[in-house]
């Protein structure tokens, strides 16, 4: 841990990455995200550099409604977009971490919108989350 | 202009968004980021809604050396990867945007890391606006 401060909805669910992801995409396209963009960040720094990390790839999902507005409030928004899924390996299985918006978009104008946004992510992981519960019963 | 607070790397140049995007590709590349990701956001807004928006593309640029040397600070900067490139259709050409990374990796761990980013990043921003001058004339 540093001094670094991105608030995010977090959860480690069991399974490898390939289960979780697929589950991850799942659970945002029943809040209304789609995954416009993928990183894998463990692969490209072996390549790039030589560099073997622990497996690590970064999500860009985005909900095409709540991008549209927050596009309409202020353009310039689109230098936080879109909204970063972290996919990654941890002991007991698989963490995922979701980039809280109200962090990113501070401001008055975006306040609303920011809140409905975090509330669909959160349930995104409230719904990993429940489903993890629901199996192992 | 709205309370929504990202410094930003910013010039427009004349020239299609086609032929800036060419040309922010290169001058990325001469300092090191590469492009990992790419979203036309107007694009995919025309195909998820119907709405008609000004052109406007996100590319997600990385200098996979600085990638490695954030992660190894702390891990949670995944959340914040890669660096927004906005170009967007604007008066007198294209605008282009680089998102400060000073703004959004705050905190004294990542001070001198995201110095380093930040002064590519807007040599990024004079080398487009040098060709332009020299072209220019």
């Amino acid at each position: 841990m540093t001094d670094l401060t991105v608030p995010a909805f977090e959860t480690t669910l069991p399974g490898t990455m390939h289960e979780v992801e697929g589950s991850v995409r799942e659970a945002l396209q029943e809040q209304g995200f789609g995954v416009l963009t993928e990183i894998d960040v463990a692969a490209t720094l072996q390549t790039k550099l030589g560099v073997v990390r622990a497996p690590l790839k970064i999500l860009g999902a985005c909900n095409p409604s709540f991008a549209n507005r927050a596009l309409d409030i202020d353009p310039a928004v689109s230098l936080l977009l879109p909204c970063n899924v972290v996919i990654e390996a941890a002991e007991g299985g698989t963490h995922v971490a979701i980039a809280d918006p109200r962090a990113l978009m501070s401001g008055e104008s975006f306040a609303a919108l920011a809140g409905e946004a975090a509330e669909k992510l959160e349930a995104v992981i409230t719904t990993l989350r429940d489903s993890v519960a629901s199996n192992s019963t």
